[in-house]
């Protein structure tokens, strides 16, 4: 069922000629503040602005000749939307993309801007569901699902694994936890590339559908979603749960102030721009930040994606 | 009078020790936007955001065991003031920073943060001087021009000579003129390491002081400074004059909405906070594009220290 140490080691090679290796950063400022030593990945500077082209290249690489003519679908508002529009756009493959018509009109321009076909639905999930399937029967085109599919899984799971290879002796890494996709991913290469490495999930308290998931053993929903992390309202599947339940040591839950400040901090002190949800890993570990003292700590800075109009500070 | 290729040699392993060899960024987008291959020199990751730490070190570097002792005095409201700062105490040096007293708070506090003894004066030009010498006098601290000084000039080359030093074949080096300390050092490296390389400088129309200078052979001066690059307001002055009028090709003026968008290009697609100034080079690029085409052009990005609460967009 998890993936195995060989598919995640493939993934890496076939990913490899059309994603960045992103740059590692250190500050040594966030270090004292944290009493850790941080290595920040920084998947912000990924190609399209986050890890998403990661999974949505290695889904497609792993399609038929024939598949891959008929194209691949998703429903997505978000990163995703772009990642596969512009992964399928480097493979040669058309994307179809489902986007809610409230969906704002700079998200669109930017999926159209790599090559995506949109079409609109009504923003609830049942409808853009359906959207996604009828495409999905006239064209014949590949639902690729945003987290909650194992190639995507796989190839989130490069970002981790080129941080480990560069610094095998973490002793954690941390990561967001939206729809689950990245951080299975991050545990797939934590266990099979660490050494004695835990994962540590962030996720806002306002969403904490992840966090309550571990607790009961089955997956929970979010009834509200007041949170700045935009990309973090999703909830987990059923491939990416199993990986989580099993690899996932624990899921450290954040204020909205936490991450607001977490990330005005990493723009300030680092001049890099993250977005939102991106801040909640490192605002997870300066809240608890006793408990990682002293140690190595990896995190996986998952996108810079931001609306520069739209700032919370 | 122009310093030697020795002393620019001399100047990088001085400085090593004690700055950052900050990373080289590329951008496709801005690669097939800008019609050249751009090889970005990220000082905005420099320690206390800004290339300035380098001049400061440098001169400091160059003082006596006795001069040390007594401390180092600049009058500054920007960058030096921190970079001085923060370089002196690196040292175990004393700082003294004279700041208009109406500077704002955030700025004095980052001074205070890097260990920057701070006083106070009215904010003409002449208040200034005048309490700075007072303080040179009452301490024997030795003054240090942030731009105007040899060995602040040597030290600011040392950015240009580490991007040559990776990218040999660069065509063009682009800088912002201010003061013109960052302008002279950086033609200082490009003169002794590039290969046939020339110098840029951009400069906003509205503190075209520099552009006027090269003119007409003498430093000329801005009668207002309505632009939003604040680390451009300055002069030039008698010891970085004659450097730029013997190696800097030529001064490209940009309109102020030409850095705006030039910021947020780099901002929106580098996932990097460069500050106005600093933005500068690339706009000027970016204005004569067709006369760069194909070229290889590496830009000195200056610095990232901006007032979040206070953006153009």
């Amino acid at each position: 069922m998890i993936p195995t140490k060989q598919e995640v080691e493939e993934a890496c090679e076939r990913v490899k000629p059309y994603v960045h290796n992103t740059p590692v950063l250190k500050s040594s400022y966030l270090n004292e503040l944290s009493c850790a030593e941080i290595f920040f990945k920084c998947e912000n500077f990924q190609k399209m602005g986050a890890f998403k082209m990661r999974g949505a290249t290695n889904a497609i690489l792993q399609l038929s000749e024939a598949q891959k003519k008929a194209g691949v679908v998703t429903h997505s508002s978000g990163n995703f939307a772009q990642a596969l529009s512009l992964a399928a756009k480097n493979l040669g493959v058309k994307a179809y993309i489902v986007m809610p018509e409230n969906a704002p009109q700079v998200k669109k321009e930017a999926v159209k801007g790599y090559g995506g076909i949109i079409t609109e639905s009504e923003s609830t999930p049942i409808a853009r569901e359906t959207e996604a399937e009828r495409i999905q029967k006239e064209t014949g085109a590949t639902f690729i699902h945003p987290s909650n599919d194992r190639n995507v899984i796989l190839g989130n799971a490069t970002s981790a694994a080129e941080l480990l290879q560069s610094y095998p002796d973490l002793d954690y890494v941390f990561a967001p936890v939206g729809g689950g996709g990245l951080i299975a991913g991050t545990s797939l290469s934590v266990k099979y590339f660490g050494n004695n490495c835990k994962t540590i999930g962030g996720e806002p308290f306002e969403v904490d559908d992840a966090f309550r998931s571990l607790k009961t053993g089955k997956i929970e929903f979010n009834e509200t979603t007041n949170t700045i992390a935009d990309g973090l309202k999703t909830f987990l599947g059923d491939v990416n749960f199993p990986i989580i339940q099993e690899l996932v040591s624990e899921i450290i839950r954040v204020e909205e102030t936490e991450i607001i400040s977490a990330m005005k901090l990493i723009w300030e002190r680092m001049k890099i721009i993250i977005e939102p949800s991106c801040a909640v890993p490192f605002a997870a570990l300066l809240r608890e930040k006793e408990r990682f003292k002293n140690k190595k700590v990896g995190i996986i800075l998952s996108g810079g994606n931001v609306d520069l109009k739209n700032l919370p500070f």
